[in-house]
């Protein structure tokens, strides 16, 4: 019984470096391609993270789909270019971007806006609203933008605006160079990657990494329902990875180019859609808490009405706590009959379902659970780090949930002889058909437990002398430290319970 | 009991198109981007087709990372452009085109011959060598080509060659237009698909989509083995998204441009590279038999000493015969040094292993499996479909094993009253949280069976009206047919006894 000697009991949320030392190290994540310098925005999932994410994943599959009404699907990541015209994404899914004439330097507005200090800002915007001194209507526009009502930086919003954007853009030097009077317009920059099929690079050969996976199901919605016979309501849930062209990535796993996305479409009468938003906004946020996730660290972020994207009647984002602030880890969203419609117009195809009861034909409207898997990997890791004092000495531990937890199981040999070994490789090899289990024999029992506690491993096995004579190991719980003894022929069904089961 | 009435029991390996035409009835596999006409060379899986894709790479992972000496990775798919420069990727990762100068139709050389009549091709051979009846050194290459000793194209060959392509390829004409002397020379197109990341599309930006996972586990060699405290031998195992601009797809599944890949690269002491070699040739063909594919359908297929890869000292295809022919599902390749040498060039990074032993360093050769899950599915889909005579009415199965089988359990109230449904929802709720179950309460039971025997369900549970009195059930067996009853209560164990532990 370690328990009450354990103090500081707290979770460090510390900076997202202590993460990514620690997710390195024990093999969580590593930087993609790192022994050529790295490629920015995409990471490896090493054996513990590859772990890790599957079993998110899993949970999530078993959680959407092992029910009646929802049926998976795994669509291709490259899709023909008209799906994303349709969807929006050619014409719409850009940053505005500028050049210097004079540097070559290329800047996303929103990031140009951050390089410039708040005293030369300011000077900007007198300079501006002097321009515009006759100009009450352009005036008052400033003047809104200022008030800043959706936290956004009113800077930027000025130089997106169509009136004075250009104006203002005029009055800054280069961040890099220094020159003044040296930007192009701003530009669309579309975030999507572009490649060619076939031998020949042109237009018609065109395609792109799918920015989300949600167009596959789209495009799939009459496929899947006449092969399924299912009837709406029901959901096309899918797992996969995504791709985007992001300017600037950040913060570790949470802006990356390349990511998973585990998404859910329900398509419901458009008469029954504020019951399904309703009804799938809680579930999602009681799947988190289900499997352990700090209530205190997450919250919906209900998008304003003035806010919302073109295709959503309504959309909150579930956001958690890390530490450099709330970020999504999924959204929630009633998309209506934006998407369907589209395609049916694009495509020049029916993606009308037919009510047998009412007879009648209509376009349904989509309630969609999109979530990141990757955001939520970095979610469940932060969450679970813990840094506490056990007896004067510090121990790093991932309260993992024990479903979620990378290895279930590690075994120990209290020493490597007397028998031990051969009873411990006995538990491992029955042990092993069923859960991912580790086996150490190796350096101080104390040792071994720290390195499994920095893993998340939820329950250690120890065969010591006792073993030999009553053939009862110790089961030690990763979180209270206390162990208790058990037989080992009871062993594999105790385990499987509290891991696979609870 | 029903199986004295089979007839006629046999596997249709019938043709392609049979299959093709099963998988998107039933929702195994759909065009991708169907409604815009498709896009060549990409599928997605549909409702049940994720289900048993999903299962052939769990039961992958769980029999290649379930062991002491294999860990898992999920490396990213953009990967640095070294990266293949490294793996001799962007210089040969090539097909041979033409383009016809008069109506720029583009063909791959092996096309090209595949599309000219034979008359035509002995007429070109014997104006070839009549070019060069003066040079003897020539002639005996041509000779030895037209001997077609490895089943290739023997035209095709001489298409190739350096000294004599050209002059062939000038006595041809476009198969499209009809001109004469009209080629430009063959050139290489890379294989590889190709985007730009950041802003700026320039060839510092050039990232590839990886054509193969393994270099993903290349790179991350060290870190792995650093993290894992892992000795040699050990291997790395990963499951993943490969790409190739294929110029000609085919054959469904089999040639794709967007495919999944389940690869293992085992690391191991030079000297040691033969017994593992044969170690894992072994172990992955009894992967498939344990999985129920039928042994006269698979065979090695050695390749012999002059065919070899650049990378590779030994390799083995294992085929299966599939409607079109034999055709690899996985490779087991001897890939020396080569990879992990050239990376450490490359990057100017050491990638050598230390013996803690032997207290030396060294570069560890690969034993790598390499396995298609696209093509694996497609051989476990021929391999499982039947179709039967029973009481003279046909049915289609899919004798697939319990552990790939896409839903595992049908649950069926003989009539939909008298408190069957209630009871069979009950057995339903219980097992969903296991099993991927289906309900179906419509139609004759006959019919129900015929479905489920179609999706490849191993089990189908019927309530009929003994159940109200006794508490039993029928499970009936779908590949015999054959029903016993079962206790309500024992259902549930016996049921993941033959499906989740068999």
């Amino acid at each position: 019984m370690e328990e009450s000697t354990i103090k500081n009991k707290k979770n460090t949320l510390g900076e997202v470096e202590k993460i990514v030392s620690l997710a390195k190290r024990r093999g969580f994540v590593f930087q993609s391609s790192e022994i050529y310098g790295g490629l920015n925005g995409c990471w490896d999932y090493g054996p513990l993270g590859v772990e890790l994410l599957r079993n998110i994943k899993e949970v999530w599959w078993k959680a959407m789909t092992y029910r009646e009404d929802v049926e998976g699907l795994d669509a291709s990541i490259l899709m023909h270019s008209r799906v994303w015209e349709a969807s929006g994404h050619v014409e719409n899914f850009t940053d505005p971007m500028v050049d210097c004439k004079q540097c070559k330097a290329r800047f996303r507005l929103d990031v140009l806006s951050d390089s410039i200090n708040e005293k030369k800002k300011d000077k900007a915007i007198a300079d501006l609203k002097n321009d515009f001194k006759d100009n009450t209507v352009i005036l008052e526009k400033i003047e809104g933008k200022l008030k800043n009502p959706e936290d956004d930086d009113p800077f930027n919003l000025l130089l997106e605006d169509v009136d004075v954007g250009k104006t203002l853009l005029f009055k800054l030097n280069c961040p890099q160079c220094g020159n003044a009077n040296t930007f192009t317009d701003a530009r669309k920059f579309n975030l999507m990657f572009k490649t060619f099929v076939g031998p020949v690079e042109d237009t018609g050969s065109v395609v792109y990494l799918r920015p989300e996976t949600a167009q596959g199901i789209f495009v799939n919605f009459l496929n899947v329902q006449g092969s399924s016979r299912q009837k709406i309501p029901f959901g096309i849930a899918q797992v996969g990875k995504a791709f985007r062209n992001e300017i600037n990535t950040k913060n570790f796993l949470f802006r990356t180019r390349e990511f998973e996305q585990m998404e859910m479409q329900f398509f419901v009468k458009p008469i029954d859609d504020k019951k399904w938003y309703e009804y799938w906004k809680q579930e999602r946020m009681n799947w988190f808490i289900s499997l352990g996730m700090r209530k205190e660290k997450l919250r919906y972020h209900d998008h304003h009405p003035t806010k919302l994207a073109h295709y959503a009647k309504d959309a909150t984002d579930i956001e958690y706590e890390f530490p450099f602030g709330w970020g999504e880890i999924e959204g929630v969203h009633n998309r209506t009959d934006f998407d369907l419609a589209r395609h049916e117009e694009f495509s020049g195809k029916s993606l009308k379902y037919y009510d047998e009861e009412t007879k009648e034909k209509f376009v349904p409207y989509i309630i969609e659970t999109s979530a990141g898997a990757s955001r939520s990997f970095m979610a469940f890791l932060v969450d679970s780090l813990y840094e506490e004092e056990v007896k004067g000495e510090m121990r790093t531990v991932l309260r993992l949930h024990p479903k979620l937890a990378p290895i279930k199981v590690g075994i120990f040999p209290l020493v490597n002889k007397d028998g031990m070994p051969e009873i411990a490789r006995n538990i491992e090899s029955d042990l092993r058909k069923h859960l991912k289990v580790f086996y150490d024999d190796k350096g101080a029992v104390g040792r071994r437990y720290r390195r499994q506690d920095e893993a998340g491993t939820p329950y250690c096995i120890t065969v010591d002398t006792d073993t030999l004579s009553d053939q009862t190991v110790t089961v030690r719980d990763r979180d209270s430290m206390e162990q208790i003894r058990i037989s080992i022929d009871k062993l594999r069904e105790y385990l499987i319970n509290k891991i696979l089961i609870s």
